[in-house]
């Protein structure tokens, strides 16, 4: 039997831990596993396009344990109501190969964005930042709205979606929070919001390169966290910001940024760190109060290994709702697989109920 | 929600079908799309080695439906009461990048397995083949014994195991099945077994570069379904076997199996047909009851898609235990994720139930 926790077990798990709190201790998590990431067997990601979307495998291992996600984008999803983004993932046994937990990723990968982003952002912004930029108003802005409040002291929260109603939801979800002294402010353009803000947040969905943010709009000091640009042919920033001599560029995974970030636009030798070397202090987040500083975003498999080990070991503490599946045979004798077939035809052997407790 | 088919599920399925025909209709499942092979985007499988076994990811798509296969080889298993192989998979909609099902693939990959050798024998065995030699006994040995039995009109098994026990076990598990006029014959060596046989089935686990199969042994004629030796550095055959002037070698996906299959050991250039082409009549499979014809098997992802698509289709018509799991959330506002973790905190929407029939 193998653990499984879908929506409602992540509900009620958050639920229980608190959102913000959550977050914390996740991004805690996975600050440790970037921290050990020689150990790590890193890959891009496997993707398969079509017209409408992608559908990737990440996998990720650590010689102990071996997680995947699956993860789709469709940007167009959400004019029939589906999500545009929706994940699941499995994490594994090195030494056997058997599987340990299936999760849903979903609002595991939401959360996991705005941990990895606010970690990246206490080394990389200015340390008294208190406004923040938010432009995207879909699925992934209350997480980086939540996380940037509790773990960089966020105050006033600057917000812009080129659909009203997305921006609406948003509203309405932060003011349900009650967030501590936490100002909300509409904003009627990009450039509106983005007007004196120590950090720019953009989670855009468009499969294309867009302009989000263009070079008028950037003042020095700034703290950009590019999240929305994740795959070939969809990027949020004009070339020009990264560009600029007092710019600093921080890549989670470099492989995989240089196909898939903000950075697919420029050439080959264009400077980046990794975010290991940021966290671990062998490269610096930012040199001075001057600098503009770029955590350019796309997800990267380690975070999910994180996040599933995470997610597991809270699981199996909290009570609620455990269920199990029966993913895998349990067999006497392992070279007898046929058995299990032959269980009821051969009537003998009592026949088997699937568990879902 | 998303369909679900677990052990206990598969086992139900192919207990009303029978076996032997429920391989039988899912080989023709996996000949249809072999015979559609341009629409396919294809990638060799994504493979993560440790010291004791490999975890694989195998993707596949025709552009409607994607599908990936998780697979574990771990030979050392069976030491400790494991399987060497476990699987499972999950079949989705290209258009939306949803998952639609979730099933267990352990048992499905033995079935699909001995289906598809049994497709490839039609095309490169002689006709008259009645006589089998089946090496190795243990957990795909039954699945193999079925499927040539069925759909190849063998009529005498020739066993050997270096494990008796195996052999015990195989024997046991087909005295049970009472297949119609089977004759099963335990045999000293491998040399014993394959003395005289039409066809060779070589189903061996261990992770290394063995000689299961020595050139004195091979026959004019004889055909060979190596099925065992499926990763870099795990063979079965003897090298000069696949050298044999009078030898034809059949492969599923050509660069997948240059790097897996039996043919790792030859030369880049080594001459091999593909499946489809064989299938589709393009490229013979035999051209002479004097050749010896090899199916250098490795698994091919296509194979677990057409085993998805098919058990989707069966799960759906046949009654029974239709399970379903909470992996991707039911949104009312696809830009709210948010709302899922926001339903017991705020109290005014009722709290959802995972519902699982």
């Amino acid at each position: 039997m193998v653990d499984f926790i879908g929506i409602e077990r992540v509900r009620q798990i958050v639920a229980r831990m608190g959102t913000a709190h959550f977050i914390e201790e996740l991004a805690g998590e996975i600050e440790a596993d970037y921290l050990r990431w020689a150990e790590f067997s890193k890959s891009p990601r496997h993707a398969t396009h079509s017209p409408v979307g992608v559908i990737e495998l990440m996998p990720a291992s650590d010689g102990q344990l071996y997680a995947f996600k699956y993860v789709n984008g469709h940007p167009k999803n959400t004019s029939v109501g589906l999500l545009t983004v929706t994940a699941f993932g499995v994490l594994a046994d090195v030494a056997t190969g058997y599987p340990l937990l299936v999760s849903e990723l979903t609002l595991t990968t939401a959360l996991r964005t705005a941990a990895t982003s606010a970690l990246a952002a206490r080394r990389m912004a200015r340390p008294e930042s208190r406004v923040m930029a938010l432009i995207g108003n879909g699925s992934q802005s209350e997480f980086q709205a939540i996380a940037f409040h509790h773990m960089l002291g966020i105050r006033e929260l600057r917000l812009f979606d080129v659909d009203p109603a997305a921006t609406d939801k948003l509203e309405q979800n932060l003011l349900g929070l009650g967030l501590n002294g936490l100002r909300v402010i509409r904003c009627s353009s990009t450039a509106a919001a983005v007007r004196g803000a120590d950090i720019v947040t953009t989670v855009t969905a468009d499969k294309r390169n867009a302009v989000i943010l263009a070079p008028y709009m950037i003042s020095p000091g700034m703290h950009l966290n590019a999240v929305g640009g994740d795959c070939p042919g969809k990027t949020e920033l004009h070339p020009d910001i990264l560009r600029r001599r007092d710019a600093r560029v921080v890549v989670e995974f470099e492989p995989q940024s240089r196909i898939e970030g903000e950075i697919q636009q420029m050439e080959a030798e264009f400077p980046v760190a990794e975010l290991t070397d940021v966290l671990a202090g062998r490269r610096p987040g930012r040199t001075g109060p001057h600098e503009v500083t770029i955590f350019d975003s796309v997800g990267f498999a380690l975070e999910d290994f994180s996040a599933l080990r995470y997610l597991r070991r809270i699981h199996n503490e909290l009570q609620g709702s455990q269920q199990h599946i029966d993913l895998v045979p349990d067999l006497e004798d392992p070279k007898d697989l046929f058995s299990v077939l032959a269980r009821e035809s051969g009537g003998a052997v009592a026949r088997r109920a699937a568990v879902l407790a």
